[in-house]
């Protein structure tokens, strides 16, 4: 199994930090008698930077671990989040929105292709995968209040970062493992009748602020390095800061979104127009900086064609194509009850798969007001 | 002086937590013997909640006290920030925007009666006033990649949660003095080129995430009932869950922007059309929570009279009428090296005026790339 980092307590300990692999977690401080895992979350480790990040894989891949059986430990969210960026960087999702909404104009925006669009998300309700969701309230169709009707799901693949940046000083793409210390996986939960409500002019807010789940476990992005592929071709070319000298960032992650358990997309992420490094370069070219802990996610993942399309508002056409599923019952949005999973996979060493893990969550009915 | 709490060194010390009373700053840590105020960010204070505020408050005001001159201190950031939100709740203010960019609709969007509109901002880029900032980058007019040509201020109020809420459950515009420590001011600086090319459809985010620079002072709100006014009726009446049995939480805080030394403009925060106890409200309707060190603001305070507007891009009517300043310059947006000051006063008992502080910054040449 894939090496991978979170943070994890067992037999009523204190949660600390662990390597997931072969089936099994290894106790960190333990194993390594470093102190730095003796602490509920990933953040010292990932300040330690790039250098510490590759010793201490060397570390673990060195010499086979007693583990404890994945099954018995009780993971946490593996790090404390600073900022939450989320992207729009799937050409195919854009496209599809806009055909949705604004069928007389064209798909994309006038500068959807100069830039990566992306806007500040809610940290403090990143939650971790397995956290049932309430049905949240707000102001819906015609700003009528109630519990949402359009509850969605959107499938993400998230960039989290371990060495920050100066202030003032934009990072450059080809400087990405400088800073993201690894991924997950994301659903950000999106009302999208409290989304439609309130969108004009500030963007997306209490539509998507209610929850945000990751996995718990994070993949090292060296640990992705056979996945690293060339992203589709840009055109037109973008500015000179968004541009790569290594070729880019394409990533050939599978994603895979199952609702009770039946399979009803596979996004492949190789076909996001935006890489995970030009977000990080555009992020900071007004000199913003990033730090330990942050979060940026590529924003919904969709490719070309209709069964790897990665939310319900595509997947069902804005709820006039419901999905059928094997049970005999359709979706248009996700019912309470219904348990979402998203799951991906890359390329890895001799044909084998990296396991990305998994993100899940249940929808509960909405609370009493 | 008013009763303010931040965070200062001096003569080399460690940052901790003082009170700034009477022209000087009170060691809280060394006063109180409260290891708490041993800290550099007030959070661990925020998070003890309303009776520890209160009692503490009491303590500090029961006696006269050592203070340090507040001019042989340095002030630092005074708290950690979690979420950052900021809000649209001047009327004025977003009608004259309406006006500017959309002269043939109506100045207001279908919805801004409906809920106080507001975004997530970048909590990583929260500076403390005084800080330097430097001229951003980005793609502004037309998507051509450059130095902003339009940097404005947004002089703002900050609200800092002290006690968190509990995901899932909603908070009542009511009980903010429950979560709400206390207050700031905020310039919420804007690069309106870069945000003008950003924003469809997903709101702003690189023409704001360079800097927020906040007042170091905190006043608590408990400091602030003198100055507690009813609101601006509301018509429509807003959804149940964002009206007050207790008459509202307006409050009479008069701003003062200045440039360069000059003063350009007084926006009263007393004509906002959402008060703080609605944006709380809002913010948390969803299930969403709020956090010990959340800031939300309130977006732009503008006034109904043209020297009452908080941004240039009013002031100058998006750079149409340009301001005339007193060494015979005019400006419609900053220029490097100008010094922008947003002030604030508020009633306070027997006729005084509470002092809300300052927020200072410079603005600098943009950074060689």
């Amino acid at each position: 199994m894939t090496l991978a980092y979170g943070v994890f307590s067992h037999s009523g300990g204190m949660p600390r930090v662990g390597a997931r692999i072969d089936g099994g977690v290894v106790d960190l401080a333990a194993a390594l008698g470093d102190p730095v895992f003796d602490a509920p979350s990933l953040n010292g480790f990932l300040a330690q930077g790039r250098a510490k990040w590759r010793e201490v894989n060397d570390a673990v891949n060195r010499r086979t671990w007693d583990t404890i059986p994945l099954d018995r430990v009780r993971p946490h969210l593996p790090f404390s989040v600073g900022d939450y960026v989320d992207f729009y960087a799937s050409e195919h999702h854009a496209s599809n929105i806009g055909r949705i909404l604004r069928p007389d104009s064209p798909p994309l925006a006038a500068n959807w292709k100069s830039l990566p669009i992306a806007y500040h998300g809610r940290s403090g309700t990143i939650i971790l995968s397995g956290t049932p969701i309430a049905r949240p309230h707000g102001l819906g169709r015609d700003g009528a209040f109630g519990p949402t009707r359009r509850l969605d799901i959107e499938a993400e693949v998230g960039f989290v970062v371990g060495t920050g940046s100066m202030w003032g000083h934009p990072v450059r793409p080809d400087d990405i493992e400088e800073h993201v210390f690894g991924v997950c996986l994301v659903n950000d939960w999106s009302a999208r009748d409290i989304q439609a409500f309130e969108y004009v002019p500030l963007g997306p807010f209490l539509g998507k602020s209610f929850a945000t789940s990751i996995s718990p476990w994070i993949v090292p992005l060296s640990e992705l390095r056979l996945a690293k592929i060339t992203p589709p071709a840009q055109d037109p070319l973008p500015a000179g800061y968004l541009r790569s000298e290594d070729g880019g960032w394409g990533l050939d992650i599978r994603l895979e979104i199952a609702v009770n358990g039946e399979v009803i997309a596979r996004p492949p992420f190789s076909t996001m127009y935006w890489t995970p490094a030009q977000m990080l370069a555009h992020m900071t070219i007004n000199g913003a900086s990033v730090r330990t802990g942050d979060l940026f996610a590529s924003g919904t993942v969709s490719g070309p064609e209709p069964g790897e399309r990665g939310c319900l508002m595509e997947l069902s056409w804005n709820g006039q194509e419901p999905i059928k599923l094997a049970d005999g019952s359709t979706r248009t949005f996700l019912e309470d009850g219904d348990e979402v999973r998203i799951s991906a996979v890359a390329p890895g060493p001799a044909g084998t798969l990296i396991d990305l893990g998994e993100v899940t969550g249940r929808i509960l009915p909405p609370v009493a007001l």
